[in-house]
């Protein structure tokens, strides 16, 4: 056989030119090039909002779930929801390895992994599809997928539930990046510091900041900052409305004898928290923005209007290693553990 | 009289607990709290945006468009455009500096200042409107504003018109951000190194990289590429298609000796550019975006389908001495300065 693109555009059919997720049409013919990797697919985790929009159209029916999935499947080569144009990830065993990378990549016939690359974008074909579990957007199939060259995946671990890797692994780039940004000393806001990346991102915040630094998590009411509070992953827990960037800044001052911050994590799942990110920090801070909801001009023009002079950053799903070092935190932590075994799972 | 909110938030009147601009009123009553500066201005340079939709809705008439401004300012105590939500800048003179700025900042009675912060958050009371100039988008009026302690400014240059000067500051966060990014040796690519901002950045990094690094200029087409070529502000210059992120990869990858750069920065005005600047980028690289057409999330999961490490940088309109770094920018390139004289005043 012979190489293909890294990025896998060797198999976009329309419109040529595109990559393969924004492709309306990619090839999934299962012969491998010597560059990618075949897998013999056990699951498919559909994305949220993709199987909630499947679930509607159907009207809650099964089997005609089934059926669409069938459908998209055979006329796109990959599970790229239309109407929402997500994904989701898939697990399945290692078939083969193209002869390119065999040396390269440290993986086996036979090992089982969770791709970690959109299914948007990964080639799939669906010999049939044996059941469908809606309350975790799991769908059982007999088929097979590919892994571009550049497509990252992740092993998954002997010593813990696939559901709780996966579960973990949905979040892994937001606490790797904070392993990266964060330093000794830093003091740090968690905006959403009680959700399943805010809980990962407080955890290794407190790790990297060290005796001299500060972790403070923002919780919504006094419920969530006692459950925070239990953890004792944070050094201050604040409640505050992130919708009130005053309340915010105010109470972050509170916590942090009248100092701004040099970083704010922000881990929500709600839009309009741009302000209430950027207002607390120092001039020369950072701010991440994980959360998926933020607005880029909100954000841009946030900054400009407030003259402050603050680093903002797009959080980024991949960070190297990301899956492994997020794995590493729920085998460190008892207590983050549990918390996901019994919420996330 | 007493000392206000470094951010303004004593004079919003609803809703209360916002800044002043998501604040729908804000109040405009002209004497200044101690770390405020009273502005008597000159010239409102409402932004395109809104300007373009007065006029619309004016059906072209001068008069009416008068009128609807007067109300909104009447209104919200702010020039801040309902339909659009933005603003624009304003030109004036320094007429008071409250008690707690006089010895902090560079400004004295007198000073003609363009404000960088929006109108869209900057008190406004207007006594009358003497003049509209619909083609620059300018309004000649007698009336007041205040900047707050946070509000940023430059201070007019002599040795230039203040058309230039404008059209300068309107785009200063780029070139100063460049110049805080790019180090000696980077290879950069500049997407949409034709326009102002684009420009400008080419200029700069080409001053940072110094002689062992390398700037790659994209424009869209043969002409396009000839004025750039004229500048001589690019090492190399690539025409390629910035929707098509493949052909913007393998013509920035020709120019560079088959290497990834390592930064990008996204001067352009149109969307869905995010994958075209990902992309040609090394792992470990930056990517900065100063394009307000920016989509988070396609920046976010674009990254993460092609398994990218980079870090992407949400440009901020402020950075520590843009203005007075951008204006120095004119005075040192007689190109530049020719360039914009002729097609942006």
């Amino acid at each position: 056989m012979v190489k293909g693109n890294k990025y896998g555009t060797h198999r976009v059919i329309e419109p040529k030119g595109t990559l393969p997720q924004p492709a309306f049409k990619i090839s999934n013919e299962m012969t491998i090039y010597d560059n990618e990797i075949l897998i013999d697919v056990d699951y498919l985790n559909i994305d949220s909002a993709s199987f909630t929009q499947l679930k509607e159209e159907a009207g809650g029916d099964i089997e005609k779930i089934k059926t669409r999935i069938l459908e998209i499947v055979q006329e796109r080569g990959k599970m790229q929801n239309p109407v929402t144009g997500s994904g989701g990830m898939l697990i399945g065993r290692v078939e083969k390895i193209g002869e390119d990378l065999k040396n390269k990549i440290e993986l086996n016939v036979g090992d089982k992994i969770a791709t970690l690359v959109s299914l948007s974008l990964t080639p799939l074909k669906i010999e049939s599809i044996m059941e469908i579990n809606p309350d975790i957007d799991r769908v059982e199939i007999e088929g097979k997928a590919i892994l571009f060259e550049s497509g990252i995946y992740a092993k998954l671990p002997e010593d813990m539930e696939n559901t709780l890797a996966l579960a973990a692994l949905d979040v892994a780039g937001a606490p790797a990046q904070v392993k990266n940004l964060v330093n000794e000393g830093d003091t740090v806001l968690i905006l959403g510091a009680t959700g399943k990346s805010g809980l990962m991102c407080s955890y290794m915040a407190k790790k990297m900041v060290g005796k001299k630094g500060k972790v403070i998590g923002q919780a919504r009411n006094e419920s969530r900052s006692k459950f925070l509070r239990g953890t004792n992953f944070c050094h201050e827990i604040i409640i505050a409305n992130v919708l009130n960037p005053t309340n915010v800044l105010e109470e972050t001052l509170k916590a942090n004898g009248g100092n701004e911050v040099d970083i704010t994590i922000n881990c929500l799942s709600i839009p309009n928290s741009e302000l209430s990110s950027i207002l607390p920090v120092r001039d020369g801070g950072i701010v991440y923005f994980f959360s998926m909801a933020t607005s880029f001009t909100k954000a841009a023009l946030g900054a400009e209007g407030i003259g402050k002079d603050v680093t903002m950053i797009i959080g980024n799903g991949y960070t190297k290693d990301h899956a492994q070092i997020t794995l590493d935190l729920l085998r460190e932590s008892n207590t983050l553990r549990t918390i996901f075994e019994e919420k996330y799972i």
